[in-house]
């Protein structure tokens, strides 16, 4: 049966997931807080700054209207920046009540929130009803937004405490070409999606500096351990991290150059200042502020995350690239398993 | 202190080992059974089949005289295709014998041997005498030898039982770019290296076959998976797996050009044959042999593998790739820790 769903959110995912929930014969309304975003979508059925070149489905209808996106919706799926979700959460809560629905709520957002150091399921149980609390669902996987829209097969994970509430997200999205499977670790699989941005801002920085695939590789290893490191301190399930939002999302945005986050690292790899990268992208780099929130959960933890605080030292504090990778790769040789996986080991 | 290291196989990473190991000042002898590489290595000081356009060290000297090479060695190194090392190591045995020489014995083949189903360490055992068992050392991880040329920073693991080996090794071998971590897992880092190659083929494939970046990641991710339960039914340590020589040597070899079996996926995908693929290479290809060793162990262990055994029926049964491949990213949705890792949970 035919389903509504508000998707909140124009950028480039939330476009694509608006627009392949329609081909999928669901009822979608998407939401975007930019009224100069609605008649290129409504009319000319393209998003050019986000998606150059896609065509969606004549069917998608945007809106500026939140209540009438949200009004009798089946679901909720919110795909703005992480740090944009609270505020977004907070228009939406008063219109619950006043409509008195129960909607599935559901993210797509790749971040921890700035200050609170939140994943972003608990930015939305702050702001929202207890009774919507265990229903809440994030998918994620390895899945740029380009290659899902030209139907490149797609798999990811869809998380939930609530099995129910996870199958039927990933009822919703099946199709041929993109497979979600449910999990239920919401911990592990929000930390895969926000911590892997990180160490792919500094695989892109391996690549502007000129370093090879050997070196890549080292560095994604080396990334794993520490994402997974810092989840296991936050409850994730370890083995979460060598599923498709741990590993399988660190590959795509550590190899694919559609990532936003490995293009900023390569710019900076390249000898660009970190404002000018973050201005020519037009478009919100998440690692960038995950990078703050992972310096600051790892000092607060006692958690030994080499990677990433060197690229919170790049970021945060001038630190000249090319001698804090170079340290980073080369640090004197022990057994694998001391600096590899320590604490994941439970 | 100088140590003799006898380096048993000049294809392109044996030749790059030993040139790292006598720029490290080390005393080498790279051993080849094809008289016709020596004039080449010794007096052009290239290897143009295997290493277009790298010069080596003035120093490195090659030869076919076995016993000149291994006489008084302190380590033997074998890096001779998986399917040659039961044959080289009869060879070395008697050699042992009359000298009463003790070396080290380590390794970096890749592969699994055809017949046998053994492990490279295991066919070393097998040969060689007990006394130098315990001692075997195997070096694996994320490192084409295209890019160690280059010196890009390259870690890898090296695995024994005996620490003191393992340690010896990498002593040897640790330079600025050259880093290696010493490991317990034997069998782990020898299956890692092994397993890999044949996913490596499949990803290889997918773009041949026109499939991008989130298709790959996710064949990577299923493929790490079921690289993990096989390896875990013959007793590795599922840890390794996501160390150096597991996820890093996977990444690097499903995503770099230079990695022969991905090479020879791509040209399946892209409709040539395989006999075509193989003969075209003018290389061992070693997830050939391997993915008929990996159909045999999975059968009999009753582990699923469902990509290594799609790539087997393409390479040995003429299954029609774009349907086999097609079929296996389509499987039906289904809880993620299903069909991801399913006996990795200890």
């Amino acid at each position: 049966m035919v389903k509504k769903i508000a998707v909140l959110g124009a950028g480039s995912w939330g476009s694509v997931l608006a627009n392949l929930l329609v081909e999928n014969g669901q009822q979608v309304a998407l939401w975007t807080h930019d009224p100069k975003q609605i008649p290129e979508i409504n009319t000319q059925h393209t998003n050019q700054h986000y998606l150059p070149n896609f065509q969606f489905h004549p069917e998608l209808r945007a809106t500026v209207d939140l209540n009438a996106a949200v009004a009798d919706a089946d679901v909720i799926l919110f795909v703005v920046p992480t740090n944009a979700v609270r505020s977004v959460a907070e228009q939406v809560r008063p219109l619950l009540a006043a409509n008195g629905t129960q909607p599935i709520i559901a993210h797509a957002a790749k971040g921890l929130e700035r200050g609170s150091k939140a994943r972003v399921s608990q930015v939305l149980a702050d702001v929202l009803p207890a009774s919507l609390h265990s229903g809440i669902v994030v998918i994620s996987g390895p899945s740029h937004a380009e290659d899902v829209a030209t139907k490149d097969i797609t798999t990811l994970a869809a998380a939930s405490e609530s099995l129910a509430a996870a199958t039927a997200i990933q009822k919703l999205f099946m199709n041929p070409y993109f497979r979600l499977y449910t999990n239920s670790d919401v911990i592990g699989v929000e930390l895969g999606a926000a911590l892997k941005n990180v160490i792919a801002i500094g695989a892109g920085a391996l690549h502007g500096l000129g370093y090879g695939d050997n070196t890549k590789a080292a560095l994604m290893t080396r990334g794993l351990a520490e994402m997974t490191r810092l989840g296991v301190k936050l409850g994730a399930d370890p083995m979460t991290f060598i599923g498709l939002s741990g590993v399988g999302d660190l590959i795509v945005t550590c190899t694919s150059v559609h990532s936003r986050n490995w293009r900023a690292g390569n710019g900076l790899g390249q000898g660009q200042t970190v404002q000018a990268v973050l201005a020519n992208m037009g478009m919100v780099v998440e690692g960038y502020s995950t990078a703050k929130v992972v310096h600051e959960l790892a000092a607060e933890l006692g958690v030994e995350m080499p990677i990433s605080e060197a690229i919170y030292q790049v970021l945060y504090q001038d630190a000249p690239i090319r001698e804090v990778i170079t340290n980073l790769m080369q640090r004197a040789g022990k057994p694998e398993f001391d600096f590899q996986v320590t604490g994941l080991q439970k």
